[in-house]
């Protein structure tokens, strides 16, 4: 990337696979990496699978996805989230009826619904005699998700390390009342995503989405945003390159996002979360 | 794991690496994993690293994993992060002082702060003359925070993969508006979590902690904790074991998880976050 450093000593093969994942993230040419393995391999090729074969997802891979997630860190060891594995067709349905009725939802053989989880805290607080009150606060609801996030993503690339495919279903938290009674969740638990898994379907293929250049994310010391605009520009056309090699509608992205975050009708319904929250049993101080 | 499924066909010395580290992971003998791999290795051999050797990381190994990062799903392609690399001593010395006083703050030699970012779909907003009020939930702040923690967690996969270490640190949500300030963060931006990165001292060696044994963690089809009461307890004498090794305090996770949630003066200040977003621009409504 800068020119600053020798490039690496790699070999052709490994040179060209860096430079080519790099080229599909960016849609620009990079300097060289620093370094290239087969982890970094598996990481810049993610791309969301919508399409999936049938063959079921056997329960010993899902415990090894679950291994991984828990090997995330989570704030003091706490630990604030589960998982719940779906696999019955008549189950998947009601819930993907409850999530926008995504297909993929119907198709993939395995619905993960990742959960954020402040009942196990709270019940082992009760059996020491501790309220565990501050679970109340808007701060633990926070941590319980973000080490939700990083259980999942650890899942999400181990998962593709050897061969299946995922996608996250933000949608499921448009009905988290309905889903928590699907689930026989208690309260102060939450399912914050779902994640559809199964083996991609090589009919339909997935293909690596490019992203913002890094001058408009990545930042030395202090924030700064002064480069943005052009490159968000250039950012839009390598967008609708994409759109027309998979023959999607050209839009620019900054016309996608902005619509995408419009007000409270662009939320699928989820600009009511904060009072669900609430009757779940999530306080939010 | 269960035992339903022939032993997979793997080489002795790769069935003895995923056995080991299972173990280390759960502190009980499992069935053997589903798969194995370099990246699965990567993952299941994460420990939170706090000390580190003085060498700088290379620009161009921050570019690696933020691209690794960026790779991460992003719900409606939103991206709404970014990161702030800091490497100046006297800016992490006061960064430290603001998250609790952790030396290892000061002592790795790159300190990453992932960043909710709201102000760039905000500003993207304005250049196309929509209000993005939908940024204004509480559901978008959640979202925001959870691409954050899914682009953070890949960074760390990756940068384990070529033998860097590092650690979250979620004291810098005690002072947000604080680090704000320092890191000249515009509106509707939060530094959610930090992360030391840095070359591990092998000197001072991490550990894999142990985690909850799985089936307190996952269910199939519906959630259901009736089998938690004796996991954990088994759990507690496990993490016993590892803090007698690591000649830590002993001490079970049941009282250490519950103290830690007890009420609004274990939460090292964050319990008035939510006034704070409102005072960085998140309305959270």
């Amino acid at each position: 990337m800068v020119q600053t450093m020798k490039r690496p000593d790699l070999g052709a093969a490994i040179r060209a696979s860096q430079d080519e994942h790099l080229f599909a993230r960016y849609r620009e040419r990079l300097d060289p990496a620093a370094a290239w393995n087969a982890t970094l391999d598996t990481i810049l090729s993610h791309r969301s699978v919508r399409t999936y074969l049938p063959d079921p997802v056997p329960f010993e891979t899902v415990q090894l996805l679950v291994a991984a997630a828990q090997s995330a860190a989570t704030s003091s060891n706490l630990q604030p989230w589960s998982v719940v594995a779906v696999e019955d067709p008549a189950r998947k349905a009601r819930l993907a009826a409850l999530a926008g009725n995504q297909a993929q939802i119907l198709q993939a053989p395995l619905f993960l619904l990742w959960i954020v989880d402040h009942h196990r805290l709270t019940q082992i607080g009760e059996r020491v005699g501790v309220a565990a009150e501050g679970l109340h606060f808007l701060e633990s609801f926070l941590l319980g998700a973000v080490d939700t996030a990083l259980a999942a993503q650890n899942a999400v690339v181990a998962l593709e390390s050897i061969g299946l495919g995922s996608c996250y279903i933000g949608g499921i938290r448009n009905k988290p009342a309905e889903v928590a009674a699907e689930l026989g969740l208690p309260p102060q638990t939450f399912a914050l995503f779902g994640m559809t898994v199964g083996y991609p379907d090589a009919a339909a293929p997935a293909s690596v989405k490019p992203r913002l250049p890094q001058q408009t994310v990545l930042f030395r010391e202090r924030y700064g945003s002064e480069a943005s605009v052009s490159a968000i520009a250039a950012y839009d056309g390598r967008l609708r390159e994409f759109q027309r090699e998979q023959s999607m509608v050209e839009r620019d992205w900054t016309d996608q996002a902005s619509q995408r975050v419009r007000g409270a009708a662009s939320l699928a319904g989820r600009d009511v979360l904060r009072s669900v929250l609430h009757d779940l049993g999530f306080q939010l101080a």
